[in-house]
């Protein structure tokens, strides 16, 4: 059914509908970065010392959550609110998402938005004490659980509980940063590491923040629509996800 | 469809349905503003300090999601519990209400409250240190990502999601709060900024709270039911929104 | 169709069903007075001097908003999960239940388990600075709101909107604290009140818990059925909340 | 209906359905565990005093919030996500689940992944002050809440209610934790506070985290079902929360 010649799929991307699950999705990006982004500005504004304070920790884990939360609800039905191209990886990994459409989703999210803030404040985010295998492990982990969240929330077959999908999504990254905020970060995301990083003026970790998470999210889109919940099938699962709208 | 001469417009404007959505938004407005600037107050009697601790802004930016999710579901089905001029004047702008049910609202709501509160306390609300361009710009996008969101929460195509509407608009200005609440305040709200700023006796820096929220308001009720998320009409959605109700 | 006669009213009150909904009601008030004092002595263990803490305002506010979401959860199409006799006043006032049922949930309800629980503690449970008229109206305003909400959270009407009623209450309780916790308490309960000060060996101010609360609880249900959202009857209302359920 | 022989009950607990129902749960354990003791030693990483510090507390109490609401959420229609085998030894009291299920979820829960995470970390993981009789008690109170929570979020009969009951699961943790953390640690599971005794070299306080939980969930299985929410039978509650699911 999926267009296989390059210029089928390079038609498929620039469709008006796509182009505006582009801009839905930018939107949606545009929010999350922000809040995390900026919690973490605020909380170092309010205290120079804010990466060794439970507060800051705070701050930021339930900004992840409200504008997480947020942004995968004001881009449903359109382009699902990834904001971030470990959960676009996993989601075309298991099936759920087109690889064209992905591409352009992962060009253009949020490593610029990261750089653009990070730059207005000139040093750099995050405490990135953890390096090398560890991290990478942990920041795989816990993007497996928010793919593996995406993947529950965006499944029809949960009736009733689809409802608050948007909100297990954005509970699920508070938690995990509250978990490892102080360790690796919580980032869960290689875009915004990426742009924080070449704010910060060196790219040394940066495989921490790519290997581990791309596994992750690849792993939880395999396990989730074919192992843990098998049926039915993913046509009709994207179908009815989209129903009663044009885009 | 919609009445044309001053008069008819008038005569909408005091019907019983609009009269009780008055009181339901006042209702809706009172219980937000007493919120916000009740928690800040709060945060300040209990360290003199607190626009410099992370737990103040913790504490005003929960009451923020909580009591915006609260005022929306309060006032849902009868005046939409915008609880903020700008707000309004965006849901105007992308055509979802009407100008002179609008024209009211915009009246009476917040400023008068927000001067109330802080008479009471007598002295300056929030930390305004960004002034002119760059405070604008952050309480406009900020303000966009709300109306935004207050679009995407009214929404009828939605269908299941559309439960969580009232949340995700309170989740939307909580984020926004944590992360431009030391720099503009986040307040994104016109009104509240000029009853502050009068008890507080200067009015200089009044362009921020108003040009940057307006402009910002009026593109995201331009883009969401235009461009994003263009069909059906908006006619059809105001129907379905109140079905079941008299008001 | 309400049994006028006394002995027809007590008849009422001892059914199973009655005995059940009781029962319900009972488990809701216990949990939900246990986290909110609970809470409180869990601050004041961690810092002795927490009535000056903004930390520990976010522990009660936050442990109202999810006991008080909770115990509406879990009381829902039993009792009602009022937890505080001003709610059910504002019910009863407002006709969403009947005297009888009423009059003994007001009788056994949290004054007992308050004072059981500061008894455990030997000390005052909290700052009480505010007196008289302004403290009174204060409470009676939150009430008013918390009261309003129930209201809401309990409209059939409200469609999908009614999935995250109880999220609505517990959100409204959460934001009272947080705007009024520091000056009157945000106690919006007067048998809680009751108990605290039985313990504390004071009951002058007493007056501050009952009135407010009482009056705004009043209005409120005075308010909602009959003036904000007048249609359809309240009988029908009430069948519809029940619709499924034997109690 | 249930089989009874041995054999049978083991067929039934090896099955393709079953196996997925474990991964399902181990799964939603593992983030839950990850969660709350994670964020235990992030508290403890960004200050060495945590168990002395509100912050602490408000961090592992939306911890658990968040992550047992997700967990509760992601592991619906196929497990129920309890992870916790006094939710599990509750719901099969209750005859909500096959005891050869049950068995097999309490073998392999948190016991394992908790030993695991604290033997990281080596030291001891909450203020354990409270022991014998009282932190028992308060413990298995808390575990009836819990549990009797979780009945009601899987009650079919709650209808448009079930939408929010993961969320509801995960707010009665949280309260429970902002009530009991700094008395007796707001556990309500024994396999995790076994996992962690182990690491710490001393079971002498194990009975509390064991008799007090097990006693009070199974008074909330017996209750809910029971007694408070009698009708209608177990067996068509079963067959509708697995609707239109192939496990």
């Amino acid at each position: 059914m999926a267009p296989t010649s390059l210029a089928a799929r390079f038609k498929q991307t620039v469709t008006p509908a796509s182009l505006r699950a582009y801009l839905a999705e930018f939107i949606s990006t545009f929010f999350y970065v922000f809040a995390v982004v900026g919690s973490a500005m605020a909380s170092r504004k309010l205290l120079p010392d804010a990466a060794a304070d439970p507060s800051s920790l705070v701050i930021v884990a339930i900004a992840n959550t409200f504008a997480l939360s947020s942004a995968v609800y004001i881009a449903a039905n359109a382009s699902g609110g990834h904001v971030n191209p470990a959960v676009t990886f996993g989601m075309a990994v298991g099936g759920r998402i087109n690889v064209p459409y992905c591409s352009v989703l992962l060009d253009f999210s949020d490593a610029g938005l990261c750089y653009g803030l990070h730059f207005l404040e000139s040093d750099h985010c995050r405490t990135e004490e953890m390096t090398g295998f560890g991290a990478s492990l942990l920041e795989g982990v816990m993007t497996f659980g928010l793919v593996y969240t995406v993947y529950a929330a965006g499944d029809p077959r949960r009736t009733s509980l689809s409802a608050i999908g948007p909100l297990a999504v954005g509970l699920t990254a508070g938690a995990n940063v509250l978990a490892a905020g102080p360790f690796s970060g919580g980032s869960m995301n290689p875009a915004c590491a990426f742009g924080s990083a070449v704010v910060a003026g060196g790219l040394k970790n940066q495989a921490v923040y790519w290997v581990g998470p791309l596994i992750g999210a690849a792993v939880a889109g395999l396990l989730y629509d074919n192992v843990v919940f098998p049926a039915p099938a993913p046509d009709s699962v994207r179908e009815e996800v989209s129903e009663g709208f044009s885009v």
